[in-house]
This record gives C-alpha cells, sequence and structure tokens, in this order.
C-alpha cells in the first residue's frame, strides 16, 4: 500500500518503531514478561513506557538515511550524512536506559533500528533489511558494544575462543573488532546459533515478517493479536534468554508449555502467573514481537 | 533544578508531554476513565497509547517557539516564524485522532500545548503559563475551533446568547470568532465556569500546578501517584464532563464517592468498577492528571 492509502497517513516509521514498542508491552498476557497487567517491584509497566519514549532520538538517527525525505529529522543528526546504524542503535539504548527500571527494550531496539531504516528507504521487506544489515561497518560494531555500556543486559558466556568478543566488555571490546574488521553484520552472525535477535539479523528476519503476516491475518485488537503472536512464537522456537538464564532444556519445557496454551489467552493468563512465580523470561521472544509490531504498523494494520 | 541536573538531562518538553499523556492513561484505578486494567470495546487502552504518538508533531509545534533551542525541530515548522498555538492544538488533535477510538485526549492536549509552550520558553510556572494563555490571538481560536472538526468531543450547550459560538460548529464558527475579536484566551474564558480546562486556562493552571507538587510530594511508582492525585481531584470539584452528560447533582455525588475512598487505591479500584458499570466518565479530571504529570516531570520526578 502507499503511504497515502495507509490508515495513519503521516505518521512515520520513527512513530511506528515507538508505538510497536508500546504495544508490545500494553499487550497481555505474555507469559514471563512484564505487561499492562504484570510488573515486578523494580522493574514497571512505567519504566517500558519511559523508555519507549527514551529510544526516539536514537530511532529518528536510524530513519535518517535519506535526510531531504525525511520530516523528523533532529539537530543530533548530521544533514550531510547518514547516521551510522550502531551510533543510531547506541543512541536509542542511551535514551531508553533514562528511567529507574534498567534495561526495558535493548533486544526490542536491536531488531527495530535495522528495520526501521529499511522502512525509511522503502525497502521494508526480508531482502531489503538483510541488504540494511549487509551495509554494516566496523564502526557500527564498535557502537553496538558501548550500548553494552548504558545497561545490564542478560547474556550467556562466549565459547572460550570470542572471549575478546563477549559483549559484557562493552566498549572495551573495540579494538578487538578493529583488529579483526568485523562489522555489525559479522558480530550478528557470529551469535546467530545462540541469540534469537542475532538470529533475525542474520536471516532477513525471517521469524519478523511470518509473525506480522501472522498479525495481520489475524483479527480483533492490536494487542490480542501481539499476544497470540507472541504464544506461537514462543511455542515455535526455545526462547534464547530462557535458555542463556535457564539452560536449554528449560528453554525446551517452556516452549512445550506455551504450545500447551494453543494461541488461548485465558489460558495464557494462568501460564504468565505460573512463569511469572518461577523467574521465567522469555524476553527475546517479545523483541520479536516489538519487531513484528512495526513490521505490521508499516503495512497498514488498524489501530 | 537545571536541565543538566535533571534524571532526564536530555529528554524534551515534548517527550515529557507525550510520557505524561503515556502516564495517564497507564495509571490506574481512575475511576471511570480508561486506565490499564479497565477498556470499553469501542475505546481501548491501546487507542491511548496511539494518540499520545499521533499528537507529537503537534507539540512539537507547541514547543518550537524558539526554534534555536529546540533540538526536535520538524520540517512541518516554519524555521522562521513561532507557530501559533491554536494551530499545535489543531495539529496535535488531527495527529491524536489517527486511530479507531475518535477522541482519545482532545482535554489532555487542551491543557499540554500551553504548558509545552511555557517550558520549552523556560516560564512553566503560573504566571508564566498565564503569559502563554494571554499572548494567543484570533487565529489561535480559529485553529481551536477547527480542531473540533476531527473528532467528537462531548460538551455542554452553550448559553443562548453564545450559540453562535459553539464549539460543536468547529470551523463554521470561525467567521463570528473574527467579527468579535476573540482570541483563544478569550475563548476559555467564556467557558471557564463551566468546563474544567478552561477554567485552568483562566486561572494559571491553578489546579495543575498544585496537583502536580502533590505527586512531587508523593511516594512510590508514579502511576500510583497519579492515581491518588486523580482522587484527590475528584473528591475536591465535581468534574465537568462529568456534569455535561449526567447534570450536576450526579457530578456533585460522583466526587463525594470519590472523597469517600480516601485515596486508597484498592477502595478506588471498586469505585472503578462501579462508575464504569453506571457510564460515569470524570475526564476532564483525568485531563488535569496528565497535565500535572507533565508539570511534574519538568520538574523531575523520577519514573
Amino acid at each position: 500500500m502507499t503511504r497515502r492509502d495507509h490508515p495513519r497517513p503521516d505518521v512515520t516509521p520513527v512513530d511506528h518503531a515507538e508505538l510497536a514498542l508500546l504495544l508490545e508491552v500494553a499487550s497481555t498476557p505474555k507469559p514471563g514478561n512484564v505487561d499492562r497487567h504484570r510488573e515486578y517491584d523494580d522493574l514497571r509497566f512505567e519504566h517500558f513506557l519511559a523508555g519507549a519514549v527514551g529510544s526516539r532520538p536514537g530511532l529518528r538517527m536510524a530513519a535518517d538515511a535519506d535526510a531531504d525525505a525525511d520530516a523528523d529529522a533532529d539537530a543530533d543528526a548530521d544533514a550531510d550524512a547518514t547516521p551510522g546504524l550502531g551510533d543510531a542503535f547506541e543512541r536509542a539504548v542511551r535514551g531508553m536506559s533514562q528511567q529507574d527500571g534498567d534495561n526495558t527494550q535493548f533486544g526490542c531496539l536491536l531488531l527495530l533500528c535495522p528495520l526501521v531504516r529499511a522502512a525509511a528507504t522503502d525497502r521494508l521487506s526480508p531482502s531489503g533489511v538483510a541488504s540494511v544489515a549487509e551495509a554494516t561497518t566496523v564502526e557500527d560494531a564498535a557502537a553496538f558494544y558501548r550500548a553494552f555500556d548504558h545497561v545490564d543486559v542478560a547474556v550467556g558466556d562466549p565459547p572460550p575462543e570470542a572471549d575478546a568478543l563477549d559483549v559484557r566488555r562493552g566498549g572495551d571490546a573495540v579494538p578487538t573488532l578493529r583488529d579483526r574488521g568485523l562489522t555489525l553484520a559479522d558480530v550478528m552472525a557470529l551469535s546467530a546459533d545462540r541469540d534469537g535477535n542475532a538470529h533475525e539479523w542474520a536471516t532477513g528476519f525471517e521469524r519478523t515478517f511470518r509473525a506480522a503476516d501472522r498479525v495481520l491475518n489475524d483479527e480483533g485488537p492490536v494487542s490480542d493479536r501481539l499476544a497470540r503472536v507472541f504464544l506461537a512464537l514462543l511455542a515455535e522456537r526455545p526462547d534464547t534468554l530462557v535458555a542463556v538464564e535457564h539452560g536449554e532444556e528449560r528453554a525446551r519445557a517452556v516452549s512445550r508449555r506455551a504450545a500447551a496454551v494453543q494461541g488461548d489467552l485465558d489460558a495464557a493468563a494462568d501460564l504468565a502467573d505460573a512463569f511469572h512465580e518461577e523467574g521465567i523470561n522469555p524476553g527475546t521472544t517479545a523483541d520479536l514481537v516489538a519487531a513484528a509490531a512495526f513490521v505490521a504498523l508499516e503495512r497498514g494494520v488498524r489501530v
């Protein structure tokens, strides 16, 4: 559809990215994640609202690939050059983290930044976002590592041979990146088999686009559709954050329990209570939901 | 406090205005209003999320009183001239209404636009926002009337002598405004005794600033503070939207019931169920909560 036929003709990709973050956290139940009805004392619903608003300057930089076409330009961005996608991500994370809940949407933003750039340059498709990923540089990888300096992100141990590239080193890993000439796409490819978000980067966001199609073909309020697609994604493949925190066997069991719900949101509410109790947080699957929400919004799903 | 000491040093008044809209609707319980736990089939929580994001271009125009100082400038706005406050409001309402719930935040935006302009020009105080109101023109009044063309707003009948100025005439009332030379401040003054938002415009936002002080002096999560200040405001004075929809006697009874809760959020949840059942919507009091949230955010309340 053209932008003029869109139900929101003058809403930009940046607006849709922010709205995707808001719809993701509003959607309920998403077992094991903060949502409109479930939060923790130190990680509350309102932290996600502030995180979404705070991420905008970075999302604007992601969109600012063609300054002439972008109505939402920002003084932060140099009008003469396209901001690096890594810098955009780091800026988004820095703004997101200006609330008291620490890391609310790091993984969501890692998926949204390339999707926003693809949408802002009229190539929001698996091949288009793959070309965005392929265009990343060593500087983008360096900015990605620096983003870890802003928040605590739960990640697994890297393989022994990749210890120098442990993301928990943050900016300290940058000399190694430069020595090895690794781009952000290279870094993602190294983690694609054990991190769900890196897997999207390495595969043209295949699960994201399929999930967006499910959302577009579903019926009812968008937040219910997103809750159902969360269950479908979790049932389909173990969540890599759960695997990091509780091991792969537990992650597989979590997916079986999600599958047993069979998309029923009332049954999912019971599962949400159980996961909350057990400290199970399928956060990577929630990241995919935000990414799918963005694609669905860009493709005209009504809110 | 200076901007540098602020817990969110590079968050702009536009960001705080949008976050205020989000925190208002997230705060629960706010008896009779949509919140995180209560919605209607045709007016859902997600409509308010989309309304908040959609209002940003108008809020940016409200902030764009000094283009040089504004990092969030927008191609919509002419860099050489301060956009009219009425045009900013109309743009905010138009963007807000690009979702399927129709009117979600008209009244909130009517309060936020002058507050954002005051904040963006370093005069966020009762006298500062009064000076913003006093500076409005007939063109601002005309844009205010045109804003009613975008959404259905529940308003009362005007007095017979003011029939030509009935806001439900929308843009058709503009010739009358011009004939009589009425500014937006004049229009607000005409309704100040029967509309809670116009009352704020006419009084330097006195209830807004007092409510913001309550929020700043309260403790706990911001969304709980906002729920408590909602109850206090409703107990203190009858809601003018309830008066329009159900009569003044009913509005007074609603305030007595809010007072009886004595700020207890568990008791307020029961009252929320009752008001929902009875179709009672103290929406003007919710508008004040959004305005108070904005002032509290600008003054450094943590999220």
